[in-house]
């Protein structure tokens, strides 16, 4: 307990760094973030060869295709990336907005103002993309911010991080502002997430055990998330004939996200025909269906690929084209299934029947509830957010995705005439 | 790892009650917190016999007289719990509330809608009224509660708690709404803060140890918070005589409360005569100072009582009339040793200079931040919150004084017409 924390000096650093960073007004931070898009884009080739780099070791290690794509970096992909630090500097500044005012019965003008969070903490796996991603954000909330990368994109993220660096020291802000853990210890995520003398928040991007190693370790506020076991709910009332498009796009737009469908829950009156017309539609999409024993009277025998679910398969984020596929006797079957199997991540209902609707909305509790939409929308750009920093699946702070408004506190400020309290 | 947690079934009631209360709606709310206010008012003699119980267990432990004080229920003290009960019932119920809502180009109209939390977690010392406090704040919102007060208090509490039992039970509500862990274990603390799976929030109300604690433990999201090592800097072109009348309010009007000033700052300039009159001032109210050396030379004999300050007093939260007095060269001094010694709870400026404000305001990280006016505003009720359930210090979620608001979430909602993304 006392002993030193390896992380402290670039704790402390990083807690003086976004005392000056938050000095600065919008205009210098959109600057900031120009200059950053300039040094990617002059710096195409060196950036290219870094990653290079990365993917012969990960090539060497025997790391799979569909991973090593996740790695990759090209001309189009860093020109994508630049657009996006594009797109944040166009978005609307929170830090300085006045959230509400008003004046006391004792005269002290009363006001609450956002602020930057000062340091958050960053853990995260391959895509390098997502370095850039989170510092924009963070600079733009003038927030100062500690990566903690994957050792699989090191090279990579080092070339980013020292293009950042130059970025800001010709903007004549220090480079703590942007800090990098380079050292593979596993054991200095421990440390990252014990700074709670200089870190507001930690935000781990990556898989279950990375969530819960945090959970259970830090001393500081977690942002959780991006576990995502969505269901849809078809109803009696639904269009059918639509019904099957929402669950071919919720399941096979890109099947790697975290707000796919994993699990169909059907309302039983209509699994003759809906069960087999679907099943025709998801054979087209090379989806193997994951069945609770009574639907296999409703398929047909040239239809999808299936086997029978097991009980835990409900609770599993497939991340691939396997679909779980269970009948209801009705709305309150569902929503209790989703209570106990989901992830409280997004929960959609397809119904023509309003009253379903709103006894779904308010009874299922997840970041993202839809009405006859697909469970693929629950994302910061698709929200208009512009961009996120994560999608949370906790209750506190921030909810779904979370874009710059996430990144930001309030202090309460209050003038007075010299007031006292009576 | 895979220890049962004792209090499991706890937590899983909660959840499925909290679902249960989250179907009630304002008015349903409202009368059960009119039924808990009656249920008081007509059982005034039963509490008081409760908590004489509790007093002569305090007595004959030998607790102080001020302890005894905090514990001590009388008629009026009931009454006036039972006005903050109907102050709640006058609140309005931000449940349901749509924060924003717009419709996106391909047609989704998309919505966050504030929802309560579910379950809170609240641990809690010595004072019976903040168990009515929590429980009325949380019910107003639609959050069950697990309770876990301080083990002097006991009888008084579950006295408190049978009751909201009754007007739980003749609203046709689940008693498990509001839940009470009477086992005085203090192991329990660490089952309550790991209960993840059902509960969204920790409150701790109490000192350091236990918010450390917590922080160190917990599995969910703590609330810390109510630990106020606040200052006043008194600027050169301060009002000085108000500003003697700030800091009297600030030290003198309750002392023990955590948004108390305990520490001086005084620009050099102004160092004589006001240093002389404000010992006078202080010498009136009984405050003893600790001063740094240079301050004695301004010091009159026949002012306040003072010792020399101790590096380590700067950082106490002295919660009685002891004062810290320190000179400065200037606002950036004041800010720096705000920075070093602060619990970023209240923090105030005397200034007639509009500029230094600003960067005081600015600069200092602070849940509340004052210009000439006294530190001891920071409260619910003084900040037309009607209630409070704590005073968070930290940055996320909620900062300040935590009212209705804090204690809700919010989901996205978003209808489609059977919207697929692109």
């Amino acid at each position: 307990m006392f002993e030193e924390n390896p992380l402290e000096k670039i704790g402390q650093e990083a807690q003086k760094a976004s005392w000056k960073l938050a000095e600065t007004n919008t205009a210098q931070r959109n600057q900031l973030l120009e200059k950053i898009a300039d040094k990617l884009n002059a710096n195409i080739e060196p950036i290219l060869s870094a990653n290079q780099k990365d993917l012969q070791t990960a090539k060497d290690g025997g790391m799979s295709p569909a991973l090593m794509d996740r790695l990759l970096l090209n001309t189009e992909r860093i020109k994508s990336i630049i657009a996006d630090i594009k797109t944040v500097i166009g978005l609307n500044d929170p830090i300085g907005e006045i959230i509400d005012s008003k004046k006391l019965d004792n005269g002290l003008e009363l006001m609450r103002r956002r602020v930057p969070l000062g340091v958050i903490g960053a853990i995260y796996e391959a895509r390098p993309n997502v370095t850039i991603d989170i510092v924009s954000l963070c600079l733009k909330t003038a927030n100062a911010v500690i990566l903690r990368g994957g050792k699989e994109t090191i090279n990579t993220n080092l070339t980013l991080v020292s293009l950042i660096h130059q970025a800001l020291e010709e903007c004549k802000l220090t480079k703590n502002i942007v800090q990098y853990i380079d050292n593979p210890d596993r054991k200095l995520i421990n440390s990252l997430v014990r700074l709670d003398k200089y870190v507001s928040m930690i935000i781990p991007r990556g898989g279950q055990k990375l969530q819960e190693f945090c959970q259970e370790n830090a001393t500081i506020p977690v942002i959780t998330g991006g576990i995502g076991v969505c269901h849809i709910f078809v109803d009696k009332s639904a269009n059918q004939e639509k019904a099957i498009e929402i669950i071919i796009n919720a399941k096979t737009q890109r099947p790697s996200t975290c707000n796919t469908l994993e699990t169909l829950l059907v309302h039983k009156d209509i699994a003759d025909p809906f069960i087999s017309n679907l099943s025709h539609a998801l054979k087209r999409q090379q989806v193997t269906l994951h069945i609770s024993p009574e639907v296999k009277q409703f398929l047909p025998e040239d239809g999808a690929a299936f086997v029978e679910v097991k009980k835990e398969d409900y609770s599993k984020e497939w991340l691939s084209l396997d679909l779980n596929l269970k009948l209801v006797s009705n709305l309150n079957e569902a929503i209790d299934h989703i209570r106990a199997c989901g992830t409280q991540h997004s929960e959609a209902i397809l119904t023509n029947d309003t009253k379903q609707a709103d006894i779904f909305i308010s009874q299922v509790d997840a970041a993202a509830v839809y009405v006859n939409a697909s469970t693929r929308f629950t994302d910061g750009a698709q929200f208009g957010l512009g961009s996120e920093i994560a999608v949370s699946t906790q209750k506190l702070h921030a909810r779904g995705p979370m874009g710059l408004e996430a990144l930001t506190s309030y202090k309460w400020i209050a003038y007075g005439d010299y007031t006292t309290r009576a």
